[in-house]
């Protein structure tokens, strides 16, 4: 069973996301059921090979391992309630978002109808899956992972990241707030200099074509380890000076009339710190702060 | 007057910024002075070959082009007013922070003692001056920035932005604004994982290592163009579909017992550009939200 040949896969769910994957899974051969709510999304995939399931259930009996690519958790009980038996002995890769607690949640659910279940998230856009570098993130049973692993390498680059089901959708939601804050912060800087006239394709050649990559991401990835450690020395820069750099970037923002909320939380954030001991400490340090739930003020 | 041996530069201001400018002169060959509040400060350049004035006057007497590195505008202001006519015909390049208007005031402020002016503003730490690659911003006139060339290239790798005196300082607070922001959503994610036990290596190797050069920073950077253009299609995805992105991270936040202000705000802004009507537009268009002073709530 090492080939796609030898390994059907069913894709339940073919909106655009779902619907890039089973074309990546026919892509490399594998014999492929599909099923959707609205059946008529499935025929561009029929003409390319796939098979159209009538029920869930026929869908999920057709193959070893199912792909589940719906809105949420909720659609995905929901519409799996129907096919009863059939998931008895399935493997279930699902690949929908939600929280840790839910993706727990789901893996006793299926536990009680019979099925392996594997909690999954997809970290790049629908043009971007069957490349062999988009990276996919899976966690719960290393078994099961191992059991679907010829269809899963069929969709990109499978990540196994523990047995907790809740890490993958974790990881999901910190890889995309990291991402949301990065997108903003491009973006209101580029507001920032669009002030004064200065457009976003100028802005960018220096802000991403040279400042992210060879100042700050490399310097976050050289400082992980201290993070780990809690070990913020203050020696070559203070959350004192980051305050002050903070509090003068806010006053650039309004004096130039953009959008301010954003650096002024980031100047609440380390005044916080300060309050809380880290005055000396670098800018690292606003990490204790993340680490704690926020406080009502 | 091409080779930095005949191009003798003055430093002011030798804190950690100012002696690694100092130092990078030298190294280059420039002949050196060097003055400080504190003249102990010089002590280590003076026995690498640098000349320590007992006065501002002459230390801007001594060549003619003087570096300012001191803390901000006020206190540069403040030193200078002793060097009266010393000033007279001499090239003053000022790398202290600041906002716009203080930076075009500190132009008129060399004109009225009849001394030329560039602003700029340093982009790395000070272990990194002097590196080729090392990005300095400059504006004002492209006249003086091409008479300090010499002593400029000694120090980094000079960029003139253009005549506007208030854009390197604009464009550093554009950097650094975006810098805390990724810096503050690497470490919020990594404060996310780390609810369930993942450490800031393991986090880092997939966070830095692929996803923020492969997925990030190059889809911004190609995008840039539509955001000169005004250009938000959301046939890929809808702010709606990001603001459901955002709900759902804020939500894993406060349910894993992490800081939850920083999503919940740009969670707030998405609603705040899907208010404004862009809700069928794609994730970029927040910039327009940016590109305006926050109201008052």
């Amino acid at each position: 069973m090492t080939s796609p040949h030898s390994n059907p896969v069913t894709v339940i769910g073919l909106g655009p996301m779902g619907t890039a994957l089973a074309e990546a899974l026919l892509k490399q051969g594998h014999p492929l059921t599909v099923w959707n709510r609205t059946p008529g999304r499935a025929e561009d995939l029929v003409t390319k090979g796939a098979s159209l399931a009538a029920t869930v259930a026929d869908a999920v009996s057709a193959s070893p391992v199912t792909i589940i690519c719906l809105k949420d958790y909720e659609t995905t009980f929901g519409i799996f309630d129907s096919a009863g038996d059939a998931l008895k002995g399935r493997v279930l890769v699902n690949l929908n978002s939600g929280t840790p607690t839910e993706a727990r949640g789901a893996l006793d659910w299926a536990a009680e109808r019979g099925a392996e279940y594997l909690d999954g998230a997809i970290m790049v856009p629908p043009p971007l899956v069957g490349h062999p570098e988009s990276v996919f993130l899976y966690s719960g049973s290393r078994d099961v992972f191992d059991k679907a692993g010829v269809a899963l390498a069929s969709m990109g680059d499978p990540r196994f990241l523990g047995s907790d089901p809740g890490l993958a959708v974790l990881y999901n939601a910190a890889l995309l707030d990291m991402m949301y804050a990065t997108m903003n912060g491009f973006l209101h800087a580029t507001a920032l200099v669009g002030s004064a006239n200065v457009s976003a394709v100028e802005f960018a050649e220096l802000a991403l074509g040279w400042f992210m990559p060879s100042v700050v991401d490399s310097t976050l990835a050289e400082q992980a380890p201290d993070l780990d450690k809690g070990n913020y020395p203050g020696d070559l820069g203070t959350m004192e000076m980051n305050l002050n750099a903070l509090e003068h970037i806010t006053r650039a923002c309004v004096e130039q009339g953009v959008h301010s909320d954003q650096p002024r939380l980031m100047k609440e954030i380390a005044e916080r710190a300060i309050a809380e001991g880290y005055s000396g400490k670098n800018y690292l340090a606003v990490f204790e702060i993340f680490k704690k739930a926020t406080q009502a003020s």
